[in-house]
């Protein structure tokens, strides 16, 4: 039984907890901090994509490709479907020689509500672009179109059914996941995102051992540290394209910059990396509540372990001490992280 | 610690779980069926807008503005912002000679995604009309309406204020409220809801008792059971009305008419009256996932104690047992009731 992370109150008491576990490891696989059950598979969702990114650099495609931080940050992302996001990833395929045909993550409406009624307003026509993986799938096949070249075939023809587990391309996505995270994914539990996807349930500890990794590079072999490198500084110089307006992801980033890279995940699911501590952070919350619970419990650990001055401590308190409004800007309740996180994470002095 | 009463699995496994408490209570107040606490206060939010609409037809206000089935069902609803919610709302206040500038439950975009996109590419001007609880309000002003004229003043001066606890609307609404549950609202926690209106920590099986008396009449004054009744039939009779397109508590009452009057509430709590088995039912989600936690739990209610042909149970097997498709079809997972929920009621043979 996982303890409650996170509480949403309202007229003086608790109206709705979440539970959860909470895993910060160091580059060694060592547990600093923990919480609830870390050894559980969890399917890791969009937590991980920048494990999945990877290959988009160690392969050159990169590179050959000359992908701008935009571009890689968007590789990294699950964006809003705001026009930049859409208009960037299609950037992406026509650098691989593609355009939004290859991509088979199927389509969604934008998740940010403005960008969603400003695409209706429009009256321009939805496509798999506006999912919010199309940067993640455009760097998958920017991956195969490099396989493509490499062995002399038609990349159009290589990509296709690329998002299947037994696909070339897939199999070397899920071998970074893994190596990352040491976890043997031929025996972990599998299922199928909402992309498309395979996805895979690796334990808590694992994921933030991988973040850990991630942060220092520590444990990867020297292609793969320089990659995680790259991708991470490419999210920091352009944090708006790993997420988007208003998001948690981008407000935490463009304020923190290198300090902190995370990366929200459905389902409740949230990692990241604090390069200047060396940690990796992986976070479920038990109920799958990623928009509150999931960010309030990181906005927890951030503000508990990474350095930061008076303003950005301001900054970090407002995202896990969210003050809720109602329809008429009245105060109506809160969400905080429980007692029960904040002893289990260093005190701070604030 | 409540149990798990709904399961989400992925690749199966379970990827996330939520919590609740279930109270099915007969008119007498005697706990039928039970799990979780049913003792500790839950903030009843929208669950008991049909608590809140005695009044209207009490007051005399339905019968006096000649209110349809569509308006009364709609001073139930928690309604879509759909284009027919919209100019209900506006009707109602018409009758009652008051306008959208009348109410002070503040604007928000439809909750309907098609109705958001559809408002946005009309071009017109988001108004409280939009609001889900407009129509609630709608009948609010009603009752104010006629109050004012019994004391001779003028109406849109008389309800100015009206959604404040002490505004002599409000003790109308709180008072059958709280006649209706048998909670005492003075010693109830008391906080501000979405709506600007107060809401009540009430235990389930309080709520569960208010609406066991919504189903039968019995406990209830004459003229509010008279007006209970109207009420549970006017939404079965326009059950679009109560929700909208797409909606769990319009499904359910488009296919079972009068032998369910069920109603939902924000942050996870879920009510309904079972008028042949004389039961009301109250669940609380401790997460507060109304969307899909609250819903299954009460398919799997209803499924267990409403007289249902072949075709109607395979219809509500859909809502407890529910698949779950990606963005391309593709099956995923699904979310259940839990055995636990399962073994809290009567088992049925289907």
């Amino acid at each position: 039984m996982n303890p409650i992370l996170v509480e949403a109150t309202r007229g003086g008491i608790v109206e709705s907890a979440h539970r959860g576990a909470l895993a910060v490891v160091d580059a060694r696989g060592a547990v600093v901090h923990a919480i609830g059950d870390i050894a559980r598979p969890v399917f890791a969702r969009s937590a991980v994509k920048v494990l999945q990114a990877l290959p988009l650099v160690t392969s050159g495609a990169a590179d050959a490709l000359q992908l701008t931080d935009e571009e890689l940050a968007l590789a990294c992302a699950s964006h809003n479907g705001e026009a930049r996001h859409v208009a960037t990833a299609a950037s992406v395929l026509a650098k691989a020689g593609l355009d939004a045909d290859a991509l088979e993550c199927g389509a969604h409406w934008p998740q940010h509500e403005v960008a969603q009624r400003e695409l209706a307003a429009s009256g321009a026509v939805l496509t798999a672009l506006h999912n919010n993986c199309s940067g993640k799938h455009a760097g998958f096949l920017c991956v195969g179109c490099m396989m493509a070249r490499a062995q002399g075939r038609d990349a159009r023809e290589f990509v296709r059914g690329y998002v299947k587990p037994d696909h070339p391309v897939m199999r070397e996505i899920s071998a970074s996941l893994q190596d990352a995270s040491g976890c043997d994914l031929s025996r972990a539990p599998m299922g199928t995102d909402g992309c498309s996807i395979p996805t895979f349930g690796i334990a808590l500890q694992q994921l933030a051992h991988a973040f850990a990794k991630v942060a220092t590079g520590v444990g990867l072999s020297a292609e793969r540290a320089t990659a995680a490198a790259r991708l991470r500084r490419a999210v920091a110089e352009a944090p708006f394209f790993v997420a988007g307006s208003g998001r948690f992801d981008t407000r935490v980033m463009q304020r923190l910059g290198e300090r902190v890279f995370c990366k929200v995940g459905a389902e409740g699911v949230f990692c990241a990396a604090l390069p200047e501590q060396g940690f990796g952070v992986a976070i479920k919350i038990d109920d799958g509540n990623t928009a509150r619970a999931a960010e309030v419990a990181m906005a927890a650990v951030i503000g508990a372990l990474v350095r930061l001055d008076d303003d950005e401590r301001a900054f970090i308190d407002t995202l896990s001490e969210v003050t809720l409004k109602n329809w008429n800007g009245i105060v109506v309740g809160a969400l905080h992280a429980s007692t029960a996180l904040r002893q289990a994470l260093p005190h701070t002095s604030s």
